[in-house]
């Protein structure tokens, strides 16, 4: 057929009518949810200024930014005796696309401080872009969801993240466990065991104990410098087993001396309170789970994470409290929560869970066969009442073969084919086949409305 | 507050919570007729490979194309003797950012033939970038909204697009006129006054009447090499007076001769049947404008154009038939006609003519004060309950001062504050305020989840 070579750069996806349908389902449950929960939708541009960006997610990050080469005459202030790659990059481009939502959301907070009401309750579902190495259910461009509540540190917030959690995950019909920590208690179990100074070290080496497992945990640990006595001290504490509340009463005993570690727990106990005020839909176990870290240094307060409980596929969602991620552009002491649906993984979830699944109701009802000009002008006025009635109906275009007409109602799942012969335009009729059953009937337009709409609910 | 220069590139803009619920309004309305038509989605990626992308725009889109720095060691390849820009851009990128819609779903087609059902019907709402200079009512980032049915040369799918348009600009509560004309009348026109050859320099010049005036479009013409004798016939037939029908009498008189001519009055006789034989919901004037010639030039038959009748403001939705838009990837014969909604234009127009009009549905209509933790545990089933009726609500997270919690109520512009203080909690009850009227009521949570969904409807 061509014999021109195409295709789309790696790690980007074409998506088809029917992933669409799917993915489509998904991302309307989450923004009912998000609106039900009173958070308000932003955008933010795909560009931003890379000085916006740089040094905001690591020297990894840094390298992972997608560049835009400048635009007019980009050559002019070239320095070619540079050697140095970045500082040619810096030169050549001037804006890079969003990495994620996170700092475009703290830029926007503090570039439109004036213009907003506190707390303030964003949600944002946009694009971002990694030129990370492409690999199965990694992609280059992918979609994050995000709500936050900034401007409150109220631990009502955390309750209320919980509750979306149980929402979103009991719309979609997922089984899942939540995980639930607090960066406080674990600088408290830091300062237990002298290392208070490698915080952010040990972080990163226990939030791979379940990818990586206990021993190289405690390698990790040694390889970052933190001393034989420190770990002996800090693995009994991370990997505590027990209910929420043994673990709680075993860390009030552990942790008499750190303030920051009291304080931890005590907020843990103040949303773990809440939780059990109000039912949740879902059979969700909620773990306090100490070895829980998130890499993210910006969290201070509450972090958590949503697994599958039927699909290993690591974590699905995840957040946590944060008390200063404004202050990177100038806005010190904004407190707030965040939660994030990690929404590729979670279709990947759904299409083993529910393939069958997707937003059928978005797709065409019926379709009138097309026998001609003269049966098609009588079809048309037909075909406009039920779109007026909400139905989504079509008409074939061509007057082809009527096996090519079925197989295309066939193939885009449209349950009702409508047919309109001489027989049914003289009485002024229809008939109605039902594409699943067979069965085919004689009506009028009213009856043909209310079939098609019966199903549709 | 800070010191830290923030801001966004230029030519592209944050969105508001408030702008994004009149945005989101547009969209759903349009995005919700695309699937009453029986269109189906589709995405494409941000990036597309450069060899996709150039050539396909003219040498002024190529300018435009936002070129994407190749990550890695992005200096390999580089000729730094080379002296053109254009070359070395080639070897510095080898992506771009998506020019428009068209293009990219021309090179889905091809590469999915064998995965999708012709005619295929799809629509596709997604950004593109234009490294155009930025002006009032331009950006550099913005929305397409397209539809297209390919694979059917049927001109019943020309009548789906005038009953589309007639569905969305009615739902919008928008006047407006449709411009049409067809690209074979404008040959028949070209052959007439003998200048076949110059078919695409005439469009191009005809397509500023409105914008530069006759005077001009005639100067344009010579500079363009049309010679007097054929201006001198091109001009009567473009501005033709009259109704549709005397138009279509008097061409069927002017271009006996010309085949293609009059095949362009054939398929535009059949569409104003279809036309005629079903009402439009808006009185929209429909007008046969021959001077009507749109720029791009792969279109082949009937082309329309809408615009406002009540802001000036140009084209606010396009678009027409083409025979080959897949040629360009090898894929031949492939007939299809699209239509265009000029987004941002609409949101301006929508600004001016109906600046309240926004997804109000989507916002919290309740709040519930708070004032402290014994009185929330107490609200918080009472919210779960609520948000399970499908009402949009929260708390005020903080038991802050009553004309803090009443002032963020007032400006998100949630209609109902709901109280439950300790004669209320005694009594199982909650006092209900409608923040526009001042009424308050004392209420059981029944009541009040029925009062608020009276207000929804």
């Amino acid at each position: 057929m061509s014999n021109i070579n195409i295709s789309i750069p790696k790690g980007t996806r074409d998506f088809l009518p029917s992933q669409m349908m799917s993915r489509n389902y998904v991302f309307a449950v989450i923004r009912s949810a998000f609106e039900r929960f009173g958070f308000v939708p932003i955008e933010t541009p795909s560009m931003e200024n890379l000085s916006t960006l740089m040094g905001k997610y690591g020297e990894e990050g840094d390298r992972l930014l997608f560049k835009i080469l400048n635009s007019g005459n980009f050559l002019q202030n070239i320095d070619f005796t540079e050697t140095n790659q970045n500082k040619i990059a810096s030169q050549l481009c001037e804006k890079g696309l969003r990495y994620d939502l996170t700092v475009p959301f703290a830029r926007f907070v503090v570039q439109h401080y004036n213009e907003l009401t506190f707390p303030f309750k964003r949600y944002q579902i946009q694009t971002v872009w990694r030129a990370d190495r492409p690999q199965k259910g990694r992609y280059r461009e992918f979609y994050q969801c995000d709500a936050d509540i900034i401007g409150s540190d109220s631990l009502l917030n955390e309750w209320e993240l919980m509750q979306l959690i149980d929402d979103v995950f009991s719309a979609l019909k997922l089984n899942v466990c939540l995980k639930m920590n607090n960066r406080k208690i674990l600088a408290g179990i830091a300062q237990m065991a002298n290392c208070s100074d490698k915080l952010s070290e040990i972080t990163v080496a226990i939030d791979k104990l379940d990818k990586i497992g206990l021993e190289n945990v405690c390698k990790e640990l040694k390889e970052r410098q933190i001393e034989q006595q420190s770990i002996d001290k800090l693995l009994p504490i991370l990997t505590l087993g027990g209910t929420n509340e043994e673990k709680i009463a075993k860390l009030k005993k552990n942790l008499p001396n750190s303030d920051i570690g009291y304080k931890g727990i005590e907020e843990m106990e103040e949303i773990f309170k809440y939780a059990q005020s109000v039912d949740f839909k879902l059979n969700m176990d909620i773990q306090l789970d100490l070895s829980l870290a998130r890499g993210l240094n910006y969290y201070t307060g509450a972090i958590f994470e949503v697994v599958s409980k039927d699909v290993q596929i690591g974590s699905i969602t995840g957040g946590g409290r944060y008390d200063n991620l404004t202050g990177i552009f100038g806005l010190q002491n904004m407190s707030g929560v965040g939660i994030s649906f990690g929404i590729e993984r979670i279709f990947d979830v759904m299409q083993q869970i529910h393939p069958q699944i997707n937003s059928v109701e978005n797709q065409s009802l019926a379709m009138f066969v097309n026998f001609g000009k003269k049966e098609t002008v009588y079809c048309l006025n037909a075909l406009k009442k039920m779109r007026e009635e909400g139905i989504n109906a079509e008409i074939y275009p061509d007057s082809a073969k009527m096996q090519k007409q079925f197989k295309y109602a066939d193939s885009k799942g449209i349950p009702f084919v409508i047919i309109a012969g001489e027989n049914e335009i003289k009485e002024s009729l229809f008939a109605l086949k039902n594409m699943q059953s067979g069965e085919q009937n004689i009506l009028n337009l009213e009856e043909i409305i209310n079939q098609i709409k019966n199903i549709k609910q």
